[in-house]
């Protein structure tokens, strides 16, 4: 998807074809906010005043470039993991023994589809953490654009728990499903973070 | 910016460039919330199931494709406006005459500058009001997508807030501040409609 034009992505997103959808539009929102850490740790790194922050913001930038490469690659991941499930509703249930391959198909390819929200998830928090890293030294005329980071990964994570949860709610192994939803909660926590982080910034800008 | 390849958009955002930076990100957000809600309703519209839904599934599609058009000439208006307020921080102020023309410059481009994220901020109340139009008729099967679009309403509203509030912080005209203000506080109510439809989903998705 990284190739698409925005226009022709968002064409796409809006059309009745089964992908992309709300997964591949998760991941976005993960891209959106890695590429404004990056966009603040660049206008940061090299300024005098900011001198004593370079190594927060050098780190923060090598992590950035990544999640957003990675944010990307989960979008494309979506689409496939979302296929794999629609083509194993469509494999034949006239015997029992169909019956069997066909509900095993399923619950394996509801696995795929609910990791990949879930490292969705695992990135969209480490773009709040790095929105907290870099919040205290980052260039002053940038900082709103710390706590649009923070935004767009919350809506992330919100985004991202959702669609987990809706692969959780077909799926019959319930060890699975317990440990998937108990690492999905270990990122949610991040959901408070992002909101500091957006508080934060609202109270520097003073208004 | 929506002939750019995602990866360039992407790219263009997260370099020291000014812009795109944060008000294009919002935007973006309210484009992939709406390209969402145009999905759900292509997905819901004539299937006999949902035949009772069709007139407002119908509407509904017409205002998101208006809307996700509209998101991505923000994103555009607003690398066009904030390059306006850094021009008039660069005039010259030698002389008291270029002092007063440089001052009265940078006020009416921030004026300019907090009017595209306020649009935005608009754009994202209605993205969020048709989340709460479509979702008791949506197709159940992408019923996790509104989810999604409302998360990304709701991330553009508090992105397009910060953005407005950092202008606001340089203006001198009270006037222009206060109902700038008190236009973002209305659609600022939306994030609780927005919160409301993320529920509303997930306790239909019923985990």
């Amino acid at each position: 998807m990284a190739d698409e034009t925005l226009d022709g992505f968002l064409e796409a997103l809006a059309s009745a074809a089964p992908a992309p959808g709300g997964g591949a539009a998760a991941a976005v929102q993960v891209a959106l906010g890695a590429a404004l850490v990056s966009m603040v740790t660049n206008l940061t790194i090299g300024k005098p005043r900011y001198a004593e922050h370079e190594p927060v913001m050098l780190a923060a930038r090598a992590e950035a470039d990544r999640l957003r490469g990675e944010a990307l690659a989960l979008a494309d991941a979506d689409a496939v993991a979302f296929t794999a499930v629609t083509d194993a509703y469509r494999l034949p249930k006239e015997t029992a023994e169909e019956k069997a391959a066909r509900s095993a198909a399923i619950q394996r390819a509801l696995v795929g589809a609910a990791d990949v929200p879930l490292r969705t998830a695992a990135a969209a928090a480490e773009v709040v953490g790095l929105c907290q890293r870099i919040l205290d030294g980052a260039n002053v005329n940038v900082l709103s654009d710390v706590a649009v980071a923070a935004a767009s990964a919350r809506a992330a994570l919100d985004s991202a728990a959702i669609n987990v949860r809706v692969n959780l709610a077909s799926m019959s192994d319930a060890a699975t499903r317990d440990a998937t939803a108990a690492e999905l909660d270990k990122y949610l926590s991040s959901v408070t973070g992002a909101d500091v982080v957006m508080r934060a910034v609202g109270d520097r800008i003073g208004s």
